[in-house]
């Protein structure tokens, strides 16, 4: 167990305030291995033996895995204590992780905030020290979002390089399982067991910057985290984007409508009381689009999606904010432009790495996120290190610091 | 004027045999510059200035091209002479070449037979020596089925590299434009014209074979031709893909068929009579398509180019039979895999150049092509020259040898 975690007998009391788990074992055990000190936590749509599989959803809420997602059996494996299942946005679609059959998830920074989401309880708990390290899982921003508004650190995998199976699916080509952790440390020995063709020799050089943030309105604390990390990083070239963030990201919105539809279509059909009326009417997006704004998302995406892979060539990483603001009281509408900067990863199916990277002067943490080349996963968690360590803005939360 | 033309005061004549040009103008100019030799004719959904732009479409047939497009006004730029616009398959969707309004194309090599399509006038005047070389575009195989078909060289460039402006559209995510020619020398002549970025310098290395050529029947000749090529490349590794060919394939029509409906939309709304029966039925297939299924499309589509992008690293070439058959009779139903192959660089974004790899036993041609990695056009156009020099399988079409 690493420093600052809260004792294993304290788990359920300090859960409690924070509603992070809906499920926990504390009594879970370690095996053998490179992770035989760490205890994990698993967002609740991946599969874990024995434990409810809901994926938020009140409709899969008696629904019992019978065996582990191999990303689960890869970390057991590996000899992690797999400690419980966490809470998350009913079925993985939206930022905030204030879930109308399981409850709102507390930032530890701050009660009554946001930790982000989709996999806001995986956030909440690495961040509280509930556990040393969780599985979340990443369509437009889901790992690094919750990451960035609770402090700590995640990877959203190159696309492929983590099994999906045993995943409650929202689209799967935006889709990845990911890791949250409270150091890079940590980090990399998740990554080194998730990740197929992790390689620790790779080596980051160039580092490219989105001209003008690509028009994306940054809190101030946002905008001086990045140009501390750019002053860190220095910059070789800069990278235009075919078509305005907020409209890149509406296309993927609408394809995780569309794909998160059909994976739902049959308790659409047979138990829709299982789903939200808010989760209903967002599934109506996708499915209602016309062919025509259909292939004009579709030409977007692709555009996107290969200007991302021309900039971005291996040993080269953008780098952005996390997300444009810092967490928000529960109270609060989600921000429009949340995952205008995280969903460039998925739809490229790129590997990304957030850290933090300073404090609103109201004390809640940044972000900023380095974007690499598909299968650079290593290189750009081993550049984020190097960023971390000129930055040094990772900060406990004060109401879980026990050290 | 390279070798083998027809004079141009029998271009008329020679035409009628074949109908590959809707609209001609033998006394058409050239400029100064290092097209200056050639005669061009360009597919009639690209924009020649003061021409029909049909896209050999009924409801387009009086609509005139005010300007060029870009890719028109740099072969002219280059000096070129453009002669006129080439018969194509109603809005490109298909690959037979018997437009229901502009009637059908004959394959030089044998009348009574299709070139291909749906770029299969462009395919016909090349192969005939109407004109030294033409522009198709290629959506899912659309220059290069007719260039293997009527036994020329085409090359459909990386995704991108060539401007869609002026491009009757059908899918903005799988359409080039691209040149076809009777030899590599003249392919590349315009490639360096037309293509962004295209590098002389570029080498390929590598060849990848598709591992049990993904379950597709092939002809023999088409076999034959591929085993020699294979004989002369070598190859360095196979790759699977994740699904089946004709699935592929079928995802790719499906998005042909949603992006060409969207094209077509105040057409179907205003002038429905302007497109054949045959057309709007082929264009109910995308819009009808449910949710989930199309969901089930996108993820194949990603699935595929990602692993395509993989194995074809920059250096490598992925080497395959163009079309799985020769020319069939236009009185034939054009088989269900014809694009089988070609679909492939369309759906990873990639270049590709088709080669003449040998004839049938009854004399029509058969064809390989070459797939590399985005940007590597020349060096995929420098490899197929080594690969036709070693298998010398071009050979003029009997009915218009003149030399």
């Amino acid at each position: 167990m690493t420093d600052g975690m809260i004792n294993r007998d304290d788990l359920d009391a300090a859960n409690t305030a924070l509603n992070a788990f809906t499920e926990l074992d504390p009594d879970a055990t370690s095996g053998e291995g490179p992770l035989a000190d760490l205890t994990i936590g698993v967002k609740a749509n991946i599969a874990v033996r024995g434990m409810k599989w809901t994926a938020g959803i009140e409709g899969f809420a008696d629904r019992t895995a019978e065996q582990d997602a191999p990303a689960v059996a890869a970390l057991r494996e590996a000899g992690a204590a797999i400690i419980g299942t966490l809470n998350m946005e009913e079925a993985a679609l939206g930022a905030k992780t204030d879930n109308p059959f399981f409850g709102a998830t507390q930032n530890p920074h701050r009660i009554g905030y946001t930790p982000g989401g989709s996999s806001g309880g995986s956030g909440a708990a690495v961040a509280a020290g509930l556990c040393d390290a969780a599985l979340g899982t990443d369509t437009m921003g889901s790992v690094r979002i919750p990451a960035a508004y609770c402090g700590i650190y995640g990877l959203k995998p190159t696309r492929g390089s983590v099994s999906q199976e045993g995943l409650e699916i929202v689209d799967p080509s935006l889709d990845s399982i990911g890791p949250l952790a409270q150091s890079l440390d940590v980090l990399d020995a998740c990554s080194q067991v998730l990740v197929d063709g992790y390689d620790d020799s790779q080596v980051i050089d160039n580092i490219v910057l989105l001209d003008g943030l690509g028009g994306v309105e940054c809190e101030p604390a946002v905008r001086e985290g990045y140009e501390a990390a750019t002053t860190a990083c220095g910059a070789d070239a800069t990278l235009s984007l075919p078509h305005d963030l907020s409209r890149i990201r509406f296309a993927g919105f609408i394809m995780s409508s569309l794909g998160l539809s059909r994976e739902l279509a049959d308790m659409l059909a047979t138990n829709p009381d299982g789903l939200s009326e808010q989760l209903r009417h967002l599934l109506t997006y996708g499915p209602k689009r016309g062919a025509g704004d259909l292939a004009e998302d579709r030409r977007i995406l692709t555009e996107v999606s290969d200007a991302l892979h021309s900039a971005i060539a291996p040993g080269t990483a953008l780098l952005m904010p996390t997300a444009p603001q810092a967490a928000f009281p529960h109270a609060d509408r989600a921000p429009a432009n949340q995952a205008d900067f995280t969903c460039l990863a998925n739809i490229a199916g790129l590997p990304s790495v957030t850290i933090p990277s300073g404090m609103t002067a109201d004390g809640l943490p940044v972000a900023v996120q380095l974007v690499g080349a598909a299968g650079n996963d290593a290189g750009v968690l081993a550049r984020a290190r190097e960023l971390d360590a000129a930055l040094a803005a990772f900060r406990r939360p004060e109401l879980f610091v026990e050290t």
